[in-house]
């Protein structure tokens, strides 16, 4: 007999982070909630990572997922970026693991290889599939739809050898 | 009437996050502790995360710190090393903060300052200082000694002026 799962993706940002939830059970996916948390820039960065992990811990706290997915981030140029993605990432880790779910990383090509079928394209191209593949999805905002994606390859994934595959080819 | 205030250093770090608690009086200073968290480089970054937030919330538990200083990181240019770098010290930033302490963030440089008095010297130069400035103070290790130097600096930039000023030198 197979089981439902339910998956949080995780975008995350310093000034915004992106969370979606899925089920998956055998081969079908359905949308449960998505949305973002935002933290306010005029704070102190102490605070600012608190909003992102209350907000996020309340997210987990609701919805009650089984496992997560965290983007593996891209490492670009700009090492202030860079630092501030990382701290923001730290807090995105952190609250999955600390509510007991395995938290698995995605490269953002194997999302986009497990949403769009390859592993490049555009935002728009993923929101596009994210309505064909769960019609019911509502999104506001890009960190939120690549949430969903991330949940969605993390669907696709999950178990063994393909998660291991997935890893290797991100 | 002047007040006791209770000071945690904190220097972040994903392998080994250094910390040193101070008591601040006036002019005077007192050790009261110092250590190093840890996470097990054979665990996933996840769990990795889970155990420097733990271990540092129980010295937080344990020796109730009013303030908080976390060192404003050198951002070198390993963008790697630098992600692994902001994610811990997201953490590090986080467990004071959600303990209701302000944080405050001090440069390296700012940090020599206030314990050698120029602002650059080695670990060994801060080390000597710690040891006349605290005779009674015990550390094992660069980063219990790092945080503990922090620790000293907030106590001596601590307060409005003096304190934005060490900001901008930082």
């Amino acid at each position: 007999m197979q089981e439902t799962i339910r998956i949080i993706g995780i975008d995350p940002g310093l000034r915004r982070t992106g969370w979606g939830v899925i089920e998956t059970l055998g081969n079908s996916l359905r949308f449960i909630a998505s949305g973002t948390v935002t933290s306010d820039g005029d704070m102190d960065l102490a605070s600012r990572l608190c909003q992102l992990h209350d907000g996020l811990a309340d997210v987990v706290h609701q919805y009650r997922p089984d496992e997560a997915a965290v983007e593996q981030t891209f490492v670009n140029k700009d090492a202030v970026a860079t630092l501030k993605l990382g701290q923001a990432r730290g807090i995105a880790m952190l609250v999955p693991a600390r509510a007991g779910l395995p938290v698995a990383e995605y490269a953002p090509n194997a999302v986009k290889k497990a949403v769009i079928g390859v592993g490049h394209g555009d935002k728009q191209q993923i929101q596009m599939m994210l309505k064909i593949l769960m019609p019911k999805a509502t999104f506001t905002g890009a960190d939120a739809a690549d949430a969903l994606a991330l949940a969605i390859c993390h669907a696709h994934n999950r178990g063994g050898t393909r998660m291991r595959m997935a890893k290797l080819a991100g």
